[in-house]
């Protein structure tokens, strides 16, 4: 097994590969005194962060949790986030004013696609506030949990702004209700775990967060035992046909397969499934 | 404040501002002894209204209700619709009918794309009979909310015909349950209060219709104290989003902003959340 | 009454027209011994099935289940599917494979969509084992339902692939919570009726399967006594719409109902509406 | 025949029906002493000018022009257009300016929009100046003629701006050299007919301009020869074309001809064709 | 080599396989006596024809001309296609009718795409005249040559109509000239080898049908010798990025190639390119 | 003036900014040796100098050119690239390979893009050899122009591959002649300059290199004497159409504009165009 269970040196996020759990890594946002809150830093980091683990053979799912008890991440730090946006960089011409901001939003939206952008699924867990910024991320995350006491909002509104790192473009492909996803983002409330998932924003909900960590952990382990050719072709399939009509996704999905069914993983899992044991699938 | 309450002198809509609700604008369907059932004058009516209320910087979200007891809108007169729809404009060629009919769909379309295209959040309150064109009003609001003794129905495969005017576009991307929407649609069967709540198609159910009204009122106030410049951001944001890949939405989304964010209701937002007061917006 | 409820000479399928079921076509996969499992012969036979009953005027909506009391279709025949792929018909060069399992891929694929390109309305009634390519059939399926002892599985992943028949491309769109479908898809985890309501996969659950087969017929009754121009019409404007934006949607519309609203059925429906009888529909 | 050449009342156009030239329409543009440049209500007129002729069944082609010797237009005129831009209706919030000028492009836009929806086949005849906005009115319109004179040139980057009423949006779809509109709308270096017609901006050249007039004139009467049913069809079918892939294309013909082909128009045709006379088509 | 030049049985097409030019079919259109017009047979032939080819791993280039001097194909045989058109299948009802019409739009529309979706390259050689669904051919093919006495005609107009088989949707995209395309296709006036070449409608003019055959079957050959790996995946890929973005092209691009490029054919053409010979590839 | 014409520390690209042409910067291929052929660390060194000079305000205009005198570039260093392609990386199972060899394809597509997505307008000058790559690379550039001596040739089928890195994505955009580019990507064949400038490939042809070169960076000059907001807006708004429906296009323009509009350089370039004089505009 190559999970060595290292650390890596982030400043901002803690990322540990558990040796009880083969082909899983464990990122966690790590700013709890802050809530968790961003600065520009964590997210150019956060990039690289799911870079790094969406090229590392030896991780086939990954759980992103927040550090603390007492929040995921209760958003953007407001502060830096309004220096750094209304800096002079764009001069006094308001084009190019416009210009800056335009290239800082595109720069700081792709920090953020780096998580669905990652060949392994993403298991977000979530606790505590969860506010703005923390809803970007877990939009653009695979799969959603969250613990009984989480509360979550789409708060951008309430600064005088329209959310603009993915949330509006993510949540309506996310939650099939459309007249929900309009109440949340216009009214800025707060809505706790029952409400989401009833809507369908998350998939379970746990306890403490204890549980619910130990909880996405288990699941990562679970599809961490599947081939990784099954499971990363399953995320890009599943993300491209989300953007594309029936008839593109079919044909996408051929020319995917056409290569990918030629694996050895097909011969292996059937064999395995008769035997009734686990099977090792190479590195990918 | 600017809402100067005036009624608009409108055939079949009352439309007024309340004076306890800065920036709302409470538009209702007034054919209460026809049910509120449609005539072509009042889809060309409905159109101004939403037409004049898009633009008019007075108003931040809207309600629409429907006048009396019975129904929000019992749908199309059929008698007058259907004179229309077979009348000998087309002349005798199957053709030129066929274009004929093709123009009239068209711009009764366009009459209620009037209120997807409104600029301003539009919150829907339905009790009573809903049916047919009802259905292709609400789905075309942003918010739905309902009395518990509504009654749904998209009845138009039971007199013949394959719903045009907008409900087929649209209940499927406002409803993330296709074979719902499709048993819906090919049955023509009434449902209810509680199973549009269950499938998403509604947000909340209030007892009585006086309850709806100021349910919907205070949503629009409170979404009314936001920013315009957020909130219109926002609905038109998300809009876009619905019918566009991530990739694009996210593009769109940073051009978008890139002239929103020059707005000094951020600034004012954020010092007013610091000094827990409600800020003041300037008009959009 | 053209249903002459003949017996059409398939060798997997039974195809009968119930003599009490006006236009009512019922489909049954057959093949029990073998848990309704499929091999080639049996998806090219169902492309057959659903292209002959698409253009037969005599039917108008269909029913499709599965024989015997242990499964509506547990999948794939793996043996014989994975006999097929891993044959040596595209050489031994890699790209040739690959040519070869991409056209083989596309034919498949091919077989299934005939279920949603089939005019009329198909409604599934699932019990028992329903996996893997199970789940395919359904997607494509308009409505589904089922029973209390169904036991659904998106399992491909167990078997070292993606799925490739069209789940992954119809599924997002048939279900809004796309957490649940990455859920569903990257663990193969089996899930029950309970499960599939609340996430909006079926639209019913029965007790049994007589209960169910009976409940779809019924249903199917329902569809097949409406006017035929509406019925067609509002799947094929359903389906456009689904892959569409609301735009291209209301556009296609109008064309689509520019020809089709000239049917004498809409007069025959408005007439017996009034006189409260069930209308008469010629063929189509 | 119904043309009966009356002179609509418009203020900056001349609407004529030459006699001789049954169902062709002239439209001129009329402000030859200002090198016929455009101030907003011009653009706001020319969409009255295209839609109502768009809806008149006397007419079946188009030509436009510019009146004087000098040129087909000039652009907008720029002084009145800047006035407008940059006046205070957005107050001092770059984020309602923003608002502001999108409407208001929209709006601009929407006039010149009203050429391509305009159902009737439109020809532009051009000669002398025909700069910046003259090139977004002739990329809307079907079918460019020109004299030898002519001096065209996308001139927007000299005034400081991106063109924004269509001029980028269409000229890569009706030149396919997108090198030379690169070419083209980064410099604004004025190009005359030859070069015009070689990348296929223009269909032909004439001398002076009477001959182009005549050449619009007897093109059109050509045009209006044909089946109206038949023409307006080709129209919209290529425009869909355009912007859609060939699978949507033949998708959207289909349902579209599945009405038309029922014209007598057809048989008329055909009839007229074996005869060797000239068919009279009903209105349309 | 595996060309056995046998004639296959086709009733209005000749296909054969020149022993000097191996992997290269020759179809002919084979009606010379009624100018190679089409009737329904014909056409259902001709698709049967191009998905035969399509999987003969014998052929890897096909050329397509009309048998004796007079025509490439002078269009529909029109008597029979009205007919056929006109007739009662559909009944009396108006809707019933344009389901029937659009149906067998449909089904003509599939016969001609089989042309494109043939996965070998087409290269159509056209002379004398070629009218009407002539066009239609040529512009599914891949490449276009012709003779000096060709006489090309989009001459649907001309019959009352707006081509649907697939010309309207299809010539945007071969010819870059927008303008030249509406000109030709609302006239219906012919036009011939000069003005084609021009336009980019044809690659080459030669003097007389025998060099025009014997260019199309050296072109024909030229290709055939390449890697058909690499000549498959190139019209494939051509197709593809003609219907979609510069990112989806460049995505599906990169899935399809990453199939492809494990072929020995890399390696073969390299090392025949080093040593200066033809080289041999296996079959596809 | 900022441009202090400095050398940056490319290994394989000369950037210079030439003291007599203020915001022009130069990029050369520097290879000479090796016709300018590519290996892996020098198209991952060119993306490093688009993405720099796409950010750099100094910068309005860029020139590409190559080298040396026998070549523009010579394409690919095939040993390198089959090395390579052919490594081992991906293992011995066929999907991992797979997998292997699209994240290389997609990071090469992603360097070569870096033109593209340039927010300045790169105009490529090439000369004698321009096989495989170099028609990548200028495909992606916005204005080609060459000399009298060029050869062209997308050579990529003969050596046994569909080309994949854009050329076969963006040569159907780029010439509007969808036949020639079938028979040059099928065939492979050379064909120079007049062949080029007549399919609309290139622009403009000069005599010899150093007149290309002169002209490209007058051509440059000249864009870089006009407003940046124009420039950089024209740019980005063509590419943005020529991916879109002309609905689309004028859609993300009006957004665009909103902002750009606002730019003192319409004011600045309008009172230049008035006083005769040569304008000034701020960098950006």
């Amino acid at each position: 097994m190559a999970s060595t269970a290292t650390k890596h040196p982030y400043e901002y996020f803690t990322v540990c590969f558990p040796s009880d759990r083969p082909y899983v890594a464990h990122v966690e946002i790590n700013r709890p005194d802050k809530l968790n809150t961003f600065i520009e830093s964590m997210w150019l980091e956060m990039r690289q962060v799911f870079d790094q683990l969406s090229s590392d053979s030896s991780v086939r799912a990954i759980v992103l949790t927040g550090a603390g008890n007492r929040a995921f991440s209760a958003g953007l730090d407001v502060k830096q986030a309004s220096t750094e946006l209304f800096s002079d960089k764009g001069g006094s011409d308001t084009a190019r004013k416009t210009f800056h901001i335009r290239r800082y939003i595109r720069q700081f939206q792709e920090c953020l696609t780096a998580i669905e952008r990652c060949e392994k699924p993403v298991i977000c867990a979530m606790h505590g506030f969860s506010y703005g910024f923390a809803i970007d991320i877990c939009a653009a995350a695979d799969i959603r949990l969250c613990t009984r006491d989480v509360q979550f909002s789409v708060n951008e509104v309430d600064i005088g702004m329209a959310a603009d790192i993915g949330v509006l473009s993510r949540l309506p492909k996310v939650v099939g209700n459309f007249g929900w996803v309009k109440e949340i983002a216009l009214t800025a409330r707060t809505f706790g775990a029952e409400e989401a998932l009833r809507v369908g924003f998350v998939n379970t909900i746990y306890d403490i967060k204890e549980a619910a960590v130990r909880g996405s952990l288990e699941l990562a382990s679970l599809i961490a035992q599947k081939s990784p050719v099954a499971v990363l072709g399953t995320k890009e399939l599943l993300n491209y046909s989300r953007d594309h009509s029936i008839q593109e996704g079919l044909r996408y999905t051929a020319v995917w397969n056409s290569g990918a069914l030629q694996t050895s993983d097909v011969p292996t899992a059937l064999l395995s499934g008769m035997e009734k044991r686990v099977p090792t699938f190479e590195k990918l």
